[in-house]
């Protein structure tokens, strides 16, 4: 097809097809003329990921480029893939040099977690736990550890749910499941102290106006 | 001691002190002449509750003095002050007319939860389910009951470090503990993802550069 029939069948005007294009978010098609192009089936699927990853995943260009790379790159194991897609997801954490990894690195240790000793989620583990410090609240390397196994079964079954029919799959559901997913697991945990505090306080009482 | 001492021992400066007494958020001093007024513990410690609500938990002055108002009314229960606490926090969930709750509040019942069916939170994960569904992402009311009982633990364990000495400890806690231990759970769901990924797909290969 040519690029106006691209455009319509993903709904992606024709000027952003061709940024994604000048950008290396889309492989150029097969040359048909000195100015003509022929798209197929494998763009409009390549675009349904940008798509998903820019707008859903709030991923800026680059970061999708990257995990696109990171997904066509023969011999990419789904473990790399899904670390490239975390990698690049928001927040960035600060580049923050005097930032200390050792007690969130010592967390991961004592709940005997397999990651990476640097990796984004570990600089954002260590921001949390220095900004729980500052405001007198707990967040020794043991409680940290602590709420790490009992979090375990939770981000397991989150796994278990990982597409394992194509690394592009794989990424694509980890690039979007780890966003999407947030939201959702912080609204129930809200809800989760409600059930809880009846529990240990009884009397829930009427609910706060 | 006077306003002024009561602005050093605090580091709030006198407009704000002012400004707080004008918003009912500090109870007046005794008056000890016309423009005159005595301030005492009561209010350096009113105020560390106001600075921790407002500057780390990231509450608008309405809702701290919401939160106030509800841990210093007679008869109030734990329960309930946590309740009010969360129900303050930010993010204020959409007010949409048209999100249906009934999805939220299944997920709930067949989680075996004791919550208030139309609490800011049940909106929080009905607008969560509804982003999930929008991207064809599972977010049965059946997903997310699992979900919940493998959360129930973590919770449960949060729940049970909140200090029973007095309601406004209880509350504040809730309100910061909820607030700052959100940063620390994501970074550890992100970071047991690659665990789990280590130990359902192997091969952790090179660390993502």
């Amino acid at each position: 097809m040519r690029i106006g029939e691209l455009s319509q069948r993903t709904g992606v005007p024709v000027a952003t097809l061709k940024h994604y294009l000048r950008e290396g978010l889309l492989p150029r098609g097969r040359a048909t003329a000195r100015t003509q192009a022929e798209y197929g089936e494998e763009h409009v699927h390549r675009l349904r990921l940008v798509q998903a990853l820019t707008e859903v995943g709030g991923l800026t260009l680059a970061a999708t480029r990257t995990v696109l790379d990171a997904v066509t790159t023969p011999g990419t194991s789904v473990t790399q893939a899904l670390g490239v897609a975390t990698e690049a997801l928001p927040p960035r954490p600060a580049e923050d040099a005097d930032l200390d990894l050792a007690p969130a690195q010592r967390a991961l240790e004592l709940a005997g977690w397999d990651t990476w000793p640097d990796s984004a989620p570990v600089r954002q583990l260590a921001t949390a736990m220095r900004a729980l410090e500052a405001a007198g609240l707990d967040a020794s390397p043991e409680l940290v550890a602590e709420r790490a196994r009992l979090l375990a079964p939770l981000v397991r079954e989150e796994v278990a749910a990982v597409p394992d029919t194509s690394i592009a799959d794989a990424a694509t559901f980890a690039a979007l499941g780890t966003v999407l997913y947030e939201p959702l697991l912080l609204a129930l945990r809200r809800l989760g102290h409600q059930d809880a505090s009846v529990r240990r306080f009884g009397h829930p009482g009427q609910r706060p106006t």
